[in-house]
């Protein structure tokens, strides 16, 4: 079961990013390293893809779409205070889309993303956890979709 | 380890909430059994405790602060509204708070829960999975504590 | 067929209000009668209930909800400001609610109750006229559709 | 005893206007005939204008202010949105003014009717039952004030 | 001369809220001790009720006014946000109102207690001495209106 | 000269306009006389024109416009509110435009008349001393452009 | 195929309305023959008419309804400020509404018309050549819709 | 009859403000012969104050209301932003106050001046002619006040 | 005579966007085969241009410019949200700039394109026809300032 | 222990103030001997000083604070709309400041004077009586500082 | 060449504002002296002069404009809130304007100085430095317009 | 030491940028010249990079701050509007930015860009001398960082 997660602007500094004390010391390598394992232990086929560019996420939930992703799990990142146009490629997708936030900011500042609204479900604030959190769930989407 | 599950104005009345396709047709007493087994399997302690006033839930955190519970999981239902006694006193504790909600409304309104500023994070949107995936994170926060 | 009919925050003091000339001098109790009788000529059967507690409305309504009640007529008083989740409950529910209040005054400040969206009507400025007025529609309403 | 009810822009297209389950399939004819056969049972003598003009409103109220009228009733209709100087009209008047809609729609928008503001009371969203609990009230309003 | 001191919601909580450095470490029963203390010297008999409900405030608030109290001190705490309820009983009363707060935060931030506005006066930021400073006005607003 | 002097909706029940205290006792007829008596003085050609309706008021100018008039003075009365299609007119036009009003009231509540854009000037507060610095003005206007 | 072409306030003045390049020089009377022209080339039956009352806007439209008009165009001109009574009227007809402005403007200073909400589409900005475009876009949906 | 005549801040550079098309080419010296010669023929006293502080224009209206003037006259020019003292100062006297702007920008721009609360009347937009009216005005109030 | 058409971001998609009812089930590449014959006809060569990305489009209607293009037709589509880099380019073009839409939408929520404000024309709401208009309204526009 | 009590904007006019009934018929002079007569039981040495220039009351202040004054007590009055340098002033001090009103009116109108941030505490509405105690306050503050 | 140099509200107070970190620890004579340093290097004579009051700025910028000053630096410090009628004069001086801050404080918190406007340019951020780049840009502007 | 000087979106097209009053004749190629020049007299070492793409500028101040580039200037240009993720990535770097603007522009219509608040300091309004002054600013910066 094929899953796209998606790394907005922004997230390749992953480490270096400041203050570190909000995001963690952790790199993008690091990172994606902790989510293929957790993956694997689901059964789950992640593909990660970082960019900067919000033309370029589109082009890339296009291209999912077209060779049949299952899911997609998107941290936003820098697309979450104007990315509209991603917002309309994510409304016009038939698989579902979970959204993930390595901090509680947005909400404890009450903004919401830009992205969210398509989203099935949120998860915020649990830096790398809300990978494996999102993980988990879109597993469990997947196994009762694929029930009925 | 105990943890306290609160659920908040009009959570009583789960499965006879309309519109149903919102909210689905699981019963409160459903969901309870629900949670209590993947606690059990997580070795959780949890108490389970519905109000629809926002004095009692401030008195039973205080109550549970009290007699050193290790964390709190709410679904503030109807106190997301204008809470803001109620995220006084979240503010005030010391153990994590991790907010939920069935559905992923208030993102897709644009409104943010009254009572979400003081949590660690916040898991919107997938109904009882919701509780499942707050347990889990829950658990894998006190783990990390305790080994402090 | 049974009506209750609910008295939201600071109605009991009614009669002792200030200012006297925006609410007038008759009492709660006063006001019970009038609207007993009234009743009786109509054949309702109404139980009317008194609370400054958000919370407590909520039960009643659910508890009402649960033994059959056939319409529900509120003035909501002190709950007009915040009562959202007053308003959750009321959406919740498949009986008609009839919204009424003593004053015109929500009307000429520009300022809507918070729990009137769920209402099939309101009814403002009449004073006691209100409560009458709204069981004579509430009347008509289970007239027809019992008919049906 | 005279009652002038006024109804204004768009309401002689009753039973036309869409959506249907808005507003229902009555006509304006049929609504007049109601009214009267009401009004009739409370030995009440209405005279029923319809006017898309606001300036025509004003001069009708203007008009039957000098011949006497006891009481308005108003669906303001089309005028709710910007009938300012219809409002200032209203508030030179000395006879009790009754504001009536069909539908609950402008409680449930939180819009308030530009012309509510002078009426001694609102009735909304009892289609035509608006208007004959407005028509018992003014009733009840005259009777109480011709005994002084 | 019998004075009521309501203590708002979270206020039990005193001497735990957190960051200790805004409210101070002393206990709500040290404070209780310091305002009688204090209270006797003025020859004031001084109830203190502590709730986190505002519908119960409400109740105090009539049952202290069916009893005669001649004047009310009250620390709003957790109902500054959304307790217009309690400000509609508050305009309902006729002997004064002094409201208090521990800190200045109110004032700092712009926003305005939802229960300032039927007060006489208003005294923020002294700690305990907020308290105190009430009980000597209150002193001197009741020696005046008892001399007339 | 010829001058049209405007009066908007509702201007025509003067003298009856409630309450009287803010716009005096002087009827619609007595305030022409003193006007017409003020333009003899100032050898100034005085048309006087009520209307109700924004669309007459807005043919009346145009017609005006046609045959030469030399400027207008407008009360727009109860075309302050959303008189915007009538100030449209009053842009297009190519004599003096002064606005007048009775009382001060819009400049005390900080709203602004929608036709004063376009005007020379505005004269507000005065009562019929508003109609009568218009004409002195309008004089003085038109002598000085006359002159060059 | 009868279409109604209706001409809102202000618009009879074209070409005496100021500043000239905004509207261009060419007159009403110039307008109606250049969209005749068109018209008949397209074998389209077109009725124009000119109103600067809202209330005339309605009537001329609710009688064109009762002689099966085809097709609305309009050019709200002064109705675009508060013409919702207007809106009300379109929302509620059958036949296709377009909606043309002669300038940009509405677009420019991201105002928009209060009666475009119901029109199936807008054109705005081409001067005369909004019309002659309106008529093409109508001509082709009156065809498509008789073909089904 | 003694009059204050107010000139607020800037004020003094009259005939050097740019733009001169928008105040004029007209100095200070020479408006206040303009305004003496005015005031010579109708029997006023007028005392002609420059002032660019606001602390200044208080104390100016505080000793000319100490030695019994009858009437103020202001132009606050730039203190129409942020002159709420001085607004507070006109609100405690007891003679009439008229404001006064040379240009009609105020009213064009939709900014309502800081002073303009307290005053019987305003006019805007006549340039040197609008100190003649007021003085024109000033005079008839007092003449109409010495009189009862 | 060369015309860009340029489409901006998620309009690669159509056809598959989602709902189908609101953009229709043509695709991109039938949308271009209908551009071209209506442009064929028109004798306009049309190049059309997709893309993604706001900053590819500035770079392609630079490159446009400086080979000589004598028209654009735009629909922003993704980029209508925050496009105002892409407005700062269009601002400072020479070339005539018609912007399209295929729905009403923006219209009809009260918003407006980002780009929009250099336009000399909108047109919205007639799905491939709003590309057809443009093509006829641009000819006529290119043959205008071809005589000039 | 040398205080600065200082009075702002329009205090010097304090008796002649209108409405008396707001600020109570004691003259500035008697205030000041009050106040005096209450330091001196206090065993503090109050310097009181009136301005109505926020220049001058910035000075004040600074020259206070260079010669060694341990506190300030300060009624902003006419400085409260917009006394904004004045607080950046009291900012930068490090002796306490307490701001007190004579009226409860900013509170009730929700309203913040812009000079109460830097403040340690405020005390609205009591007439003379926010003088003696802020004076006693300002007493406890500087007794417990001077212990440590 | 004459350069007008004038500090703002509290700008005297220079060393001892608070925080220091923000403002650093130099005193007015020291930034004075390090002023004139590197003006007497550019060859351009400085005038600098420090006020509190708005007014006494004003008057200063006259007197200066009145003896030909070529250029005004100003570091509008406490004017930036409510400095409007010091916009106003800035605006009618016909000499170059340059507006600087010491902190970069306004454009983080996105508030903009109230004299910012009539600047040709502003420098913020750069402590004293900002003072120097711009007496360094103050002598390119003067030797550019020399030369023309 | 080097220094990336970034330019953003629509300032490749410098010198044809319309309208030309506002940003000069001078090209893009110009400007570089005159940059470089002004950086070799400095003895700074400067890359100057041009992009209309948002995720191309955060993607090149990586690359920057991985191979150690001393500091950062940018005229973010069309990133003004909405370069929120820009400005993540700028609070993420170590090294000092300063941001600058062509035309002082921003200010006086008191909008703030995006990407400023990162910066240590803004210069805007002086044109190409903006991009000079901002290296004499980033020399002594580097100079007195060094220095420490």
């Amino acid at each position: 079961m094929d899953i796209l997660l998606l790394q907005g602007a922004n997230m390749k500094r992953l480490g270096r990013r400041q203050p570190v004390e909000k995001y963690g010391r952790f790199t993008a390598a690091e990172l994606d390293a902790c989510i293929q394992t957790h993956a694997k232990k689901l059964d789950l086929n992640v593909e990660i893809f970082y960019t900067d560019f919000e033309g370029e996420a589109i082009q890339k939930i296009d291209e999912a779409a077209g060779r049949g992703v299952r899911g997609l799990i998107m941290n936003p990142a820098g697309f979450v205070y104007s990315g509209f146009a991603l917002r309309d490629c994510l409304r016009d997708q038939t698989f579902p889309y979970i959204e993930i936030h390595l901090s509680n900011g947005g909400v404890q500042n009450k903004t919401i993303s830009a992205t969210a609204e398509p989203s099935v479900g949120t998860i915020c604030g649990f830096g790398p956890g809300s990978y494996l959190l999102a993980l988990n769930q879109m597993k469990r989407l997947l196994a009762s979709s694929t029930k009925h």
